[in-house]
């Protein structure tokens, strides 16, 4: 449980839950040198960053406020040049806390201004979507889109903290609750077969938002990527890679389907559903008995999650799109593909016309 | 002389000297798993940027060109937008090296566009200005302005490697060139008597741009960055700082004054001049005999370097832009200062009233 330590040497930090009026000296011991704060948020998480801001200043942390748009959308170089500019006008510097109040889309925006601003500003993340919390808000990545492609921009940079407030999650919409579900599945799936037995047979209340089991989810999914970030902080020996699993083709479903159609969590439902037939095409999983692709998909299905991709994408876009991921390698098309419950890895080279048979099971013309 | 090693662990580089024609082989070496280059120069560097685009290729590396705009202005985010949008259209993934061909522009702008392409491309830098070869291309500071205030966003993101090719030089504009020296003429002061002494009695040879006097001088200087740089990569421990010896005035110089109006090297001659009138005002240096202040009195105006800022600058705006300068922390104002030839280090909260009284000296109302 809580505290998660992420073991990163002189970027090490703590993931601890409580509640939100209780930050603000999570946030003095965090960062003791801080003398002022930005509390960066947006429309939906608005009430929550109030009460951030609240403790903060309890805490005796002078903090001001920005609010930009919720959505994908401001995942952009606007709303980047938005922040710099607010940043510039305070003006901040390097004791100048960044605090990204909401879901992914805002962690990885105020991250990756809090990444470039003065070559590097201190973070805290108060993620308050179960996404951010088991997902965007542990690992150090941070970024923004450019019309090729989801995260084409970014950097690298390690909050000072990160604090996890399960009373955010209450008023949650039910959509994005299930769409942070997809993430967890992708943790049992990919890194760990007792937490997927675990969801298997807790699924009625991970879905009632029983607050012990969101606890143990969220918990447990951060100690696994805190775990794979730690062996490969910047994403250099693959084994990072395989938190990217479904993401390969998640990111070309969200590319071409226009950002905001899917979300990122439904997008990966449906992706860890490809990955799993493309597995299996390439037979590094069994196509009968009590497969993966099987648990996966009644799994995703118990979570209400999407697993067939919209009849009207182009599988020549979706490929692109895929040729433009970073995580490609000259051209190459790599996936992280499973071969049994709670493990996959990093393939190399998948050849193309595997992919497309993968596709064309899932796209019939 | 070179090569010259910058000793930083996991990114350690070399500094080599040579023909840009020879650039090929070197690029191969230094990044044995590139697979496409894309140049990014400017007008001005155009004519060697095709030369080191003719190396690539005679390599075996297949390379594409992007030229940029000439001038400080091109270092802002539009450019940058342009940048990503190129290397999203190539497609670039990971093993596409960004080549920057040029001078500091082209070297913070290139270098922040692959700090921040994909989480980072790997960089190889050719500069072709004598500021950007002792200066910009060491240490692994990349970066944009903003209309508040230069090199405001940024990235510390270190080169595979750094060629100099000193018949770039033999074209250099001579005002571009002298510029050049007031860096040179920093390292001497703020950190090497000996290369001081050697720079007063070679001054000719150096403004006759001797190729072994300029070879000198540039592998002394980057040696002498290197090793700073080593002791202190993030600029946390206050020991890189002395390589801003003369910089926190330069910068305000050069955001009252507007960017472009005095080159980056005659704002930190006039800074440096600044801040040893500073460090006499605040007894750091002494105000007679065989004094640091004048021995670089002469030297700077034996250059051909100015020493006085321009009548018509407002104090109250110079003391606000050093306030958003990147450098001070919590509001405090901090500047490297000199306490003989050869030694300076970073002075944390100068009384603004002494700051105030050095400007009024070189101000007359």
């Amino acid at each position: 449980m809580f505290p998660v330590r992420v073991e990163l040497g002189p970027r090490s930090y703590a993931i601890a839950a409580g509640g939100l009026a209780d930050f603000g000296p999570f946030a003095r011991s965090a960062l003791p040198a801080a003398t002022t704060a930005l509390v960066v948020t947006d429309e939906h998480a608005e009430p929550h960053a109030d009460a951030v801001l609240a403790s903060l200043k309890a805490a005796g942390l002078p903090a001001s406020m920005v609010i930009v748009q919720s959505g994908e959308d401001t995942k952009s170089l606007h709303w980047l040049a938005e922040l710099w500019d607010e940043l510039a006008e305070l003006p901040a510097d390097r004791r100048t806390a960044v605090v990204a109040v909401g879901g992914g889309v805002i962690g990885d925006l105020a991250g990756f201004a809090a990444a470039t601003y003065n070559r590097g500003l201190p973070l805290l993340m108060v993620p308050t979507t179960l996404l951010a919390m088991v997902d965007s808000s542990v690992g150090g990545k941070t970024g923004v889109n450019l019309p090729q492609g989801k995260n084409l921009v970014g950097a690298f940079h390690q909050p000072a903290g990160v604090w996890v407030a399960v009373e955010t999650l209450a008023t949650l919409p039910d959509r994005e609750y299930r769409s942070g579900l997809a993430e967890v599945v992708k943790y049992g799936a990919a890194l760990d077969a007792t937490l997927f037995a675990w969801l298997e047979a807790n699924a009625p209340a991970v879905l009632a938002r029983d607050s012990q089991a969101v606890a143990h989810v969220v918990s447990q999914c951060c100690q696994l990527k805190a775990a794979v970030v730690a062996a490969d902080e910047f994403e250099t020996t693959g084994r990072r890679a395989v938190l990217n699993y479904g993401h390969t083709f998640a990111h070309a479903f969200e590319t071409v389907a226009g950002y905001g159609t899917l979300s990122h969590g439904e997008a990966v439902s449906i992706g860890m559903t490809c990955a799993c037939y493309l597995a299996e095409h390439v037979a590094r999983l069994p196509r009968s008995g009590d497969t993966l692709a099987d648990r996966q998909f009644v799994l995703l299905e118990a979570f209400g999650l999407p697993v067939a991709p919209d009849l009207g994408w182009d599988i020549d876009a979706l490929l692109a799109a895929m040729r433009r991921d970073k995580k490609t390698a000259a051209g190459k098309l790599r996936f992280v593909l499973p071969d049994r419950i709670g493990h996959a890895e990093l393939v190399d080279d998948v050849p193309e016309v595997s992919v497309r048979r993968a596709l064309t099971t899932l796209l019939p013309k």
